[in-house]
């Protein structure tokens, strides 16, 4: 396993140096490599490390995405591109967006994945198997593990926000607050305004990476506004398809990349008080 | 993607040629591997493919656990294990159990792992993010989908019982109920019996995958007695230690682990009213 900083060091430092919130996602399908792309370089794994070249100076976080190389059997590729990120990038904590979730010895076995085979900073996982179920990957003290807590599709409803005088996602919250633990973090999603800003009220320490800004239609500037803790930082928001999906047929597919990280980096840009 | 008869067709003949409950859970872990198996055998995959040969005859269903292959980089054992089951067994449904619940686009390519790439026959899913994002999978007409309601570990009760009124987990099982869908069922755990039986009261037509018989406390009488449908059938019972996992230093591991499963299979027969 490699020796990394704590997963909430690196992150500190992370907002420091790129001044932004922004956390580009890695969620590769060929659908939408260049069509130049198989000619020029080696597929899969050169793709990501393109994009990782392109945006690593607009972003406080990376985040890849389990199932984009899991479906087509890339996990290798996935360990690959890790190894590159700390290689070239050591400052920037790497999060596996994997949304693990299962019992006693199962979830050891993931927290080993995540941890030891890919040697992610920080992973997500979903809680309604139970805080036991967790341990696990808290055990991994210098690790980072983001707690599913509302989400930005549009069915989260149903069970997020049931009961309506107690929903889920807020009992969610609150026993992650209570943990007063930096490394302990929820995902929140941008298209639940209400939502988001409720969770900030109930958490007021705790990290949030935020999904569904962009693409999903969540505005940056309300997440911003709503979601920022105190101290006016707290936020990882991550955008996939709005940085990484160009134009199939562009003549420089990677620059375009890069304006987009650049141009929403600046737009997610941090004003500590 | 191999061609396979629909999931309940398959489960439905399997239950009648095993006359059993009983589906053996394949969680391969290098620690419990007969000490005398690297010598005589190829490592990982042989190890579960022995599993296979030794329980087949006993056995309504299979299910790989993810964990236990992607912790240590084992996924391509895991696509040659299923179709080795497919080749030998083909009577015998394959459940994949992976727990995936993720949005949109990125449960498609769950999907697209669990169904195309593994070919298994049926696969777990978390629905806590919402029924739209278990939508995917559903999609895939032959394929069964197994819907986490009530687990059977110590914490479950955290979320899953929330609230009192209306718990969670009744909220799931009435939803999948209504779907009136036999490829669509419920996982629900043997060692919280009272939960048990009032989920078969809310969704009399569901199919249960029940673990926690064994190593976890469950009682196999009990389960039989509260979990079954008004047909007699209605339950996939899952062990996995207490069959895959026998002392390392025995001369016939195999025979041992076939000695447990025939064992096992009897004290869960089918008994069609």
């Amino acid at each position: 396993m490699i020796q990394r900083p704590k997963f909430y060091e690196l992150l500190t430092e992370a907002w420091k140096e790129s001044r932004s919130f922004l956390c580009v996602g890695i969620d590769p399908s060929i659908e939408m490599f260049p069509t130049n792309h198989e000619l020029r370089h080696g597929g899969f794994l050169d793709f990501c490390t393109s994009i990782v070249d392109a945006v690593s100076e607009y972003v406080c976080a990376l985040k890849m995405n389990h199932a984009h190389f899991a479906s087509s059997g890339h996990e290798p590729e996935l360990e690959s591109l890790i190894d590159y990120i700390h290689e070239t990038n050591p400052g920037i904590p790497v999060i596996l967006d994997a949304k693990r979730g299962d019992v006693d010895s199962t979830a050891a076995k993931y927290a080993k994945e995540s941890f030891e085979r890919y040697s992610a900073d920080a992973v997500t996982v979903n809680p309604y198997l139970g805080w036991d179920t967790l341990e696990p990957f808290i055990k991994y003290e210098r690790r980072g593990v983001v707690v599913l807590c509302k989400t930005s599709n549009p069915g989260s409803a149903w069970l997020q926000d049931h009961p309506k005088e107690s929903p889920m996602y807020l009992r969610i919250a609150e026993r992650v607050q209570q943990q007063a633990n930096p490394n302990l973090m929820l995902v929140v999603g941008a298209t639940h305004e209400n939502s988001l800003s409720q969770v900030r009220q109930i958490a007021p320490d705790v990290t949030f990476l935020v999904p569904g800004v962009g693409a999903q239609g969540g505005n940056a500037e309300n997440v911003m506004k709503l979601g920022k803790r105190s101290d006016g930082l707290g936020l990882i928001i991550n955008c996939s398809r709005s940085v990484i999906a160009q134009d199939r047929e562009t003549f420089d597919y990677f620059g375009k990349v890069a304006s987009a990280a650049k141009s929403l980096s600046e737009s997610l840009s941090i004003r500590v008080n």
